[in-house]
């Protein structure tokens, strides 16, 4: 794609940016400030800025007058570049301070984004067989059963194949429906032994079917349910869909899902819950993609031990009780129509194995997606979600741990957390004199909350300019509005009202902080103390890899300043998104991957980090911005 | 057993019989008539008999006056013989005949009885482990699975085994409601390529078990259910259970069956009441065992085409259309619960496999328990069931086919035909010159009907003293009020209706008797066709034997004497009974010979003599008792 450069005045500040982005949002990527209060949406117009030079088109320009708009004005938030360009911020803006290049260029670094390295072969769990085998005579009168096995055999050199009393029923039928001409639908298994194939029959279809054979990898997060339809045969995804995981309203984390699911008819509930939210996300994907839901021959679905245990129905009491133990790792391939999806009924439904109470499939996936398993390199993979799961080592050694963090990264447990969806609060840049806030939301939506990334970014920020002290306290001097008493301590403004898209202001509240500090504290001393078990420092890694479903980055600079990844070169973090989703998709196109994920879960040693004394000591001098021990960072310089 | 020896005056006859052994039996037996019409229930008080010489143990003596007594009459069907003893026959009977010696010792003629010559090593198809895993700890928090499977391969070096999610969700119960101490439940499968098993976790129940481990046999015929419960580690029948198929109130043979599967949820309903009927032989058993449902850990079904098509559901229309082809022979194994059987819940039903649309898995099951398929003898196997299968050959070849002889051998079809079940008269003999008859019925109770052997018997018997002719038309001449007027032509009243258990005479019409002559046509005509694609005559065969759900036995003379038998040396006959039951117990003991059906099956050439023109020409021509052709039956000698 062409790349087009933006030089924004006076800060003299230039960007490269691909051709067509939103002149805020590369203001904000620049760290250039500008104002913007209603997340980019067009409704505040304060974002005015001028063209000095160069061409650009503007998306709505309402909110301009017509002598302005001459002068070269237009909203930041509504104009794409479409030549390199010079814009000038307006001086009208009281107090406005420039912030120092340095800082600003550290503020651009984002983990480098990571594709997965894994390449999967087109190998899929079920093949999809057209026969047309000869139709019975006098002489050739064996039953149908025979006669699918005998085509099987002899035309396609698939067998043996077993075949279940269900799809047998459908066979006479399904056979005849077309003269003879059907597709056979097998499920591929393996000898133990020799590892050579055998099949299972698990559906049958009158004619040639006139659309690919795809697979659902689903990520059953424990706050957000993601899905993709994913072309067997080629690996394509042709269509995403997410939601949160309606299990919501029965408890924010893990263990108060495990309480709920302990009462009368909970574990039904929350299982028929989690069922709808992905049923919905199947009927999302097929609308998207234009297909019907006969197109989908199997699923493949990761989340974390107490979501893959709630989503089958697995009891989860002794998940959380001394000394954690699962139900169920290993599970054989489970009808779709036991869990209730809507999926056509012998649809099997795999799910990823886990390894402990609180490293699940979701881990498993993940490190089959970033490929830690194959490599030389020393790797620490973090999963910034509902738990906080980070794996550490290489293709010799995978030691786990989960830390507890709770869901604050993903929005949950703050007031006006949110996951990373339209009209989360995504980007945010703070001006230092003033202390107002440039707000940039997913999708240009007003805004409805902030998602994780926009909370370390503000914290960040906020910590930098000095409203906020290294205790997570707002300091309580600050001559700006935004900071004020509200109903549980001090809290600072990020929209006001009107601007949004709620009919409230939205707020970050010192238990909201409090919460935060607490995850990012587990965090640490997690990865800290695993790697203390191989012996190691955060010094020692060749690269970190942040997973989680944030919103499109995570700012490395903000997450080192708040203390929730470690300081080191900045080049060693990569960003790989929903990985566990990504490790779905790849069993998904390739079974053999999906076996791999059954030995990367017996290879993986997991360390229970509530019974290591070493944990609670670091978590403690964790509980500071970014950390008690001020030498653990030296990158973070605290101007105030 | 002791024998003893009975000697009958005055016809000075001699019969060996074991010791207590009923004088009316002996007499039946030896061919030597009593009056006896109510079948042995001690009612009609016509059988008395003098004890001339021995000594007898009387059951009951109200009939016998008390000076008879004391002159030493009693009743023949209420006295057993307990030493050698002579028995003098009234001469007060009217016109009573001696029956002829030569004629009175073919009468007593029976195929030899045979057990299956193969002995099952036994070999369950599921196995059941007692597991005590040492509980979890802090170092050993491995899922309950995982737990589960290490003990199972590293304690009993079981592996690999794979789990659904069904037992899963119990494990973590049933494992603990015992500290640790359980059962696990097996099923072993074989890899295809190497045989080596694998294993599939079915059941866990907590503790110990305290029962031995069962399989329930069952012979699913279209007539009767049949049920054995076989202890799978010995290979003992500790219950054994039959009843009518209850499916008979929705059509008396295979072909109305169908018909009625077609209507609207006919099948569903054919389906449930076969299960219902297997649901009663299930409790049955248990309640003669004392034995509780959970020692059921498999089933294995053996019948004939179109009942294992509506056992398990599957479409059985096409088996009557041309080219007759089943929808499945090859069915995996099917949970319990989804036929509705009330067994555990993970109980897993095997069928056997068939051939075709009339030879079906009841036929292979037979064969496997007669053990043609590894003989060198060339061998006949006739199964006088509702269709009338037939099976030729030895080791290196089996033929197979179907006769479509209907239900009349079974009782069905015949006003007063009825299975060989309590009250079913099965012996029977008729004096030559008051052409009363002697009945006998299973289990000594008041007459209800005649079953098949009762009906060969008596057939043979009427031609012989000629009150029946070649056409199975009544002499109209006899005298004797027992042949009369009835409602469709002249009818034979074999008892009184104040001497049965009915309000009614028990008759065979013409209309039965035709019934029968095209069944038995049907039968010779199909072994005689049979063995003529092998290029044999039935002389050339070592053995005929045969199956079929009989009375105790079936007189060979009798067979023969009405066309159904080949007249060849009696010697090469034997009587297997209830084949199908014998080879679902086999498989049940021994799994391998499961998996030798499936050979067995597809090693079976099956004829459609339907499609064979001489078949109708041999039809015709044996619609004559014996024959038309006399020179086929020479040790026939009809004397009038
Ligand atoms: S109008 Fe552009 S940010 Fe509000
Ligand atoms: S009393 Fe003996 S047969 Fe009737």
């Amino acid at each position: 794609m062409n790349r087009v450069s933006i030089h924004f005045l006076p800060d003299d500040v230039k960007i490269e940016v691909p051709y067509g982005t939103l002149l805020l949002d590369a203001a904000l990527e620049a760290g250039v400030f500008i104002r913007a209060a209603c997340g980019g949406s067009g409704a505040c117009g304060q974002c005015k800025v001028r063209v000095v030079k160069g061409s650009v088109e503007a998306l709505m320009e309402e909110k301009v007058h017509a002598a302005a708009r001459a002068a070269g004005y237009v909203l930041a938030c509504q104009t794409r570049a479409i030549s390199d360009v010079t814009i000038e911020i307006p001086l009208a803006k009281v107090g406005r301070k420039v912030i120092p290049r340095d800082e600003a260029e550290r503020m651009r670094l984002t983990a480098r984004p990571m594709e997965s390295p894994i390449v999967p072969e087109p190998d899929p769990m079920t093949i999809r067989v057209f026969m047309h085998p000869p139709a019975p005579a006098t002489h050739d009168n064996v039953s149908d059963d025979e006669r699918l096995m005998r085509t099987l055999k002899v035309e396609h050199e698939i067998y043996p194949v077993a075949a279940g009393l269900d799809v047998l029923k459908q066979l006479p039928h399904e056979a005849r429906k077309e003269d003879w001409e059907f597709t056979a639908y097998l499920e591929v298994e393996t000898c133990h032994d020799t590892h050579n194939p055998w099949y299972r029959l698990t559906r049958v279809q009158a004619g040639h079917p006139s659309y690919p054979s795809m697979a659902l990898a689903v990520d059953i997060g424990t706050t957000s349910l993601w899905g993709e339809l994913v072309n067997v045969d080629t690996g394509e995804v042709k269509a995403r869909a997410s939601r949160y995981n309606p299990q919501i309203s029965m408890g924010d984390d893990v263990i108060s899902r495990i309480v709920y699911a302990l009462k009368k008819d909970g574990l039904e509930r929350l299982q028929t819950q989690v069922v709808k939210g992905i049923n919905e996300i199947v009927e999302e994907c097929l609308q998207k993609s234009k297909l019907p839901v006969d197109c989908i021959t199997y699923m493949v679905a990761a989340g974390n031990t107490v979501m893959t245990h709630l989503f089958l129905g697995l009891y989860p009491k002794y998940l959380r009780e001394w000394p954690y133990v699962p139900a169920a790792h290993n599970v054989a391939p489970v009808p779709a129509s036991v869990l209730g999806l809507n999926l056509p009924p012998q649809t099997h439904v795999r799910v990823f194995p886990g390894v402990a109470s609180y490293v699940g499939g979701d881990i498993v996936s993940g490190v089959l997606a970033n490929g830690m398993w194959q490599d030389e390199e020393m790797t620490l993979f973090i999963d910034i979600g509902t738990n906080g799961e980070i794996v550490a080592g290489n293709k010799d050694l995978l030691m786990t741990a989960s830390c507890s963090a709770g869901p604050a990264f993903e929005g949950g447990g703050l007031e006006f957390g949110m996951r990373a969806a339209p009209g989360a609060i995504e980007g945010i840049l703070i001006d230092p004199e003033t202390f107002e806030p440039m707000i940039r939301t997913i999708d240009s939506k007003p805004a409805l909350g902030i998602c994780g990334s926009g909370i370390i970014n503000i914290i960040s920020q906020m910590l930098k300019i000095g409203i906020l002290n290294q205790n997570g306290k707002y300091a309580s001097d600050a001559k700006t509005p935004r900071i004020r008493e509200g109903r549980s301590g001090l809290e600072y403004v990020i929209c006001w009202a009107k601007e949004s898209g709620l009919n409230q202001d939205i707020v970050l509240t010192e238990v909201d902080l409090d919460n935060i500090l607490r995850a990012k504290a587990a965090m640490f001393s997690g990865y800290t103390c695993l790697l203390d078990k191989i012996g190691l420092t955060v010094d020692a890694l060749d690269r970190v890899i942040i997973a989680g479903a944030f919103g499109s980055f995570i700012n490395l600079d903000h997450a080192v300043t708040i203390g929730l990844l470690p300081d080191i070169p900045r080049e060693k973090f990569l960003f790989i998104g929903n990985s566990s989703l990504k490790g779905a998709r790849l069993a998904c196109i390739d079974r053999k991957l999906y076996q791999k994920s059954r030995e990367i879960a017996h290879a993986m040693t997991n360390v229970e980090l509530s019974e290591d004394p070493t944990y609670m000591d670091n978590f403690m001098a964790a509980l500071f911005l970014p950390h008690t021990k001020v030498e653990l960072f030296p990158s973070v310089q605290l101007g105030q």
